[in-house]
């Protein structure tokens, strides 16, 4: 299998109205996405934001998990962290990807609704792509990618719950989950537990 | 389908140790799950910490967003909080629960292991129990819930990624990917959608 990655961007990324921002990166971000990406056995995670000062920050958080104080007393996290590679732009997590894969990815966007107009990927096409080029998912901060990201990408995620009343799953839920329907077994390893 | 809550236990829970703890209920922890609960269309969303002090905090932030500023800024967050209830232990989220079902609920716990000696339910089997009478399901703060806990639940459910190497998700993540795997559509809804 081809390596698969994600990206959690920052930037560029809409607010409420539709605006186009840059998002804050969260201490909590990093972890808890770290952590679900290690499970499911991602190559890298990227943390995509142009301020500076926020990329030495996170790198910060980085050095003190992965090789500090922290490593020391959680040492299953600095595995999970040992994933992140912290980049001011989309492009250049596809480059630092692809100088690693030795080939480009295929990008796959994310997002609570199905855009207007974009076939959509039900998880075994999802993964039958996946399986032919390396692969990396873009997750949107704040209120998600912007069009002409998802414009640009080779591919669309399907939406996880387009039909509920109520949709406002965190990005930390939505990567959650979405990494689970790529490539979590679902019951059918944990059905052979049973009775023991 | 009769009600199905779900309970975020501070205590009794295990830290690295083993030792019997009571971890703190954080912000995000409230929020995070409060909207996951929502989406998947859960009746209640309780957090379980005997400490008063925690309680009072967890109710003023249920007020901010409720009623007060924040409900107005972002009514959707309103709509998830609205089904926290904060109370001082397991039994008297039991006994909230029992007195709005009409009937005992029968308790479903977590976990990153499964339990030596106790069977453990697959996704369809835990549906057509949840389908039978009001349920609740606990998820362990810190290094997860009791062996007291388990022993007296109902019913265990099958870990997420016992066969993975790695294996630290998040509560927040496990909560997420515990409620797709129960109550997610999966591919299935979002198949349809293709192509428009």
């Amino acid at each position: 299998m081809p390596p698969v990655a994600l990206a959690l961007v920052h930037h560029p990324v809409r607010d409420r109205s539709g605006a186009i921002i840059t998002t804050a990166v969260t201490n909590l971000d990093v972890h808890d996405i770290a952590r679900t990406a290690r499970t499911y056995d991602l190559a890298a995670y990227y943390l995509v934001t142009p301020i500076e000062a926020q990329r030495v920050l996170v790198e910060r958080i980085l050095a003190h998990w992965r090789d500090g104080a922290g490593a020391r007393r959680v040492p299953e996290r600095s595995v999970a962290l040992s994933i992140c590679v912290v980049v001011p732009t989309l492009e250049a997590a596809v480059e630092h990807m692809a100088a690693r894969a030795g080939r480009s990815p295929r990008t796959f966007v994310t997002g609570a609704r199905a855009p207007a107009g974009k076939r959509v990927l039900d998880g075994a096409e999802a993964r039958s792509r996946m399986s032919e080029a390396p692969s990396l998912i873009l997750f949107g901060t704040g209120h998600g990618l912007t069009p002409e990201t998802v414009e640009a990408a080779d591919h669309v995620l399907a939406p996880i719950r387009s039909g509920a009343s109520y949709n406002h799953l965190s990005v930390r839920a939505a990567v959650a989950i979405t990494l689970d329907r790529l490539f979590g077994e679902g019951g059918s390893q944990l059905r052979s537990q049973g009775g023991d």
